[in-house]
């Protein structure tokens, strides 16, 4: 409201269902191990709500585009301020814009991104004023019912998710430099929700040409399994336009 | 300018630079051969703009999100509006919002789609009020200097359609119902801009599993063709999650 302005501030401020407003949002996806499965699960955090609409329902972390920055950035802001996450790169999935997915009307720029557990597991505690009854990490088959119309968003991130696994390294935002075959088998199986022959996945990666065996094997309880890593000479399928133009030109 | 009221326009309006407007714009790809090049060409519908900014500039076409429609149904009514033109079905392609792609703040969702010749040809001159000095064709590759960031969104389709043409059948949105493998080939080519090797491609496109060969032949100068036609029961690899839902349930 313009205090320095004479006019009635209803006059002065455009009336809310008159403007349509931009909104971010972010889908931060990362494996968690819980005691009672053996095998990690995809999770993701999210943000209670503590005003109208949707007073105290859970939602994805987010807030409204401030209009002197561009969308990447308000993405990353918004997150850091509701969760402490701060992951090195996010990438935008979709723009919803039903017309009554909110009271008020609001397009919603959603961006995702995956966090090694490393990397998570220090997020949420970091930030300052820190509140752990309104900001914790979900496993995203059991979900709450979201505000808005963020249990959709969520599904759509997962079937992005789960397609995407099959033509590129997705995979790798989930995991150390080095990994085992195992583990990077752990990873397909947590997204995708099934097991895999272990053998055929053997077989399947390193006919991709996307891997790299080290010389090096983790030990432990079982026989040494050898270490790889990720070829980087195997493009991404999609960053995104920033990310693809990057490497070829500096902003200008 | 409201001018039921009695307050002046300029205290009744918000000041347009403190408001983020959102704008929908949409990229039509389909193939046309012109008589110098033996091989057709990517091209896409571009509308000259008829006042500022950017006045008497080519753009893509589009239009401002009305408060009361769907992203999806202002992107199908602006295309509409300015070239006569009704694809099937668009698909979200990205949001832009860097902060200066506009003299002032607007936030432009992206639509995408391909179009078969014989509806591209078709579809400028159906329209209304026609008018072929400020609505035309250009090829991808002889773009004059657009308005905004248009350029540079156009540069986006283009690598997504070039990345996406090796793991889904998009090279369908260009082709007739039935078509030979010269046909098919060619679409690559003119996508990728390159020369594909028909002994390579057709064993390539055969073992896909994505064609089902027809009892059909085209006959002509040349020997007789076999035709071809796309194995629906073969998944697209992403049509947003509008498309992905619909098989799955009926809208609530």
């Amino acid at each position: 409201m313009p205090t320095q302005s004479s006019q009635p501030a209803t006059i002065a401020s455009p009336a809310a269902e008159d403007v349509t407003r931009v909104a971010v949002s972010t889908v931060i996806f990362t494996l968690r191990r819980t005691d009672a499965a053996d095998c990690p699960a995809l999770a993701l955090p999210l943000v209670r709500r503590t005003r109208d609409p949707y007073d105290d329902r859970w939602a994805l972390p987010g807030g409204w585009l401030d209009i002197t920055e561009s969308l990447d950035a308000a993405a990353a802001r918004t997150l850091g301020e509701t969760t402490g996450l701060a992951p090195s790169y996010l990438e935008q999935l979709y723009a919803f814009g039903a017309v009554d997915r909110s009271p008020t009307r609001v397009v919603s720029i959603v961006y995702w991104a995956l966090l090694r557990p490393d990397d998570a597991s220090a997020g949420l505690r970091d930030q300052d004023g820190y509140d752990p009854e309104n900001v914790a990490w979900f496993a995203v088959d059991d979900l709450p019912h979201l505000a808005f119309d963020h249990n959709e968003i969520i599904d759509y991130a997962l079937w992005r998710l789960r397609n995407k696994v099959g033509y590129s390294r997705i995979a790798h935002g989930l995991l150390a430099d080095e990994f085992t075959l195992a583990d990077l088998r752990e990873v397909y199986e947590s997204i995708l929700g099934r097991r895999l022959d272990p053998a055929n996945f053997r077989r399947q990666v390193e006919g991709s040409g996307t891997l790299l065996p080290t010389d090096r094997f983790r030990t432990g309880n079982h026989r040494p399994a050898r270490l790889y890593r990720y070829n980087h000479e195997v493009a991404l399928a999609d960053l995104g336009p920033l990310a693809r133009r990057s490497p070829r030109r500096s902003p200008s």
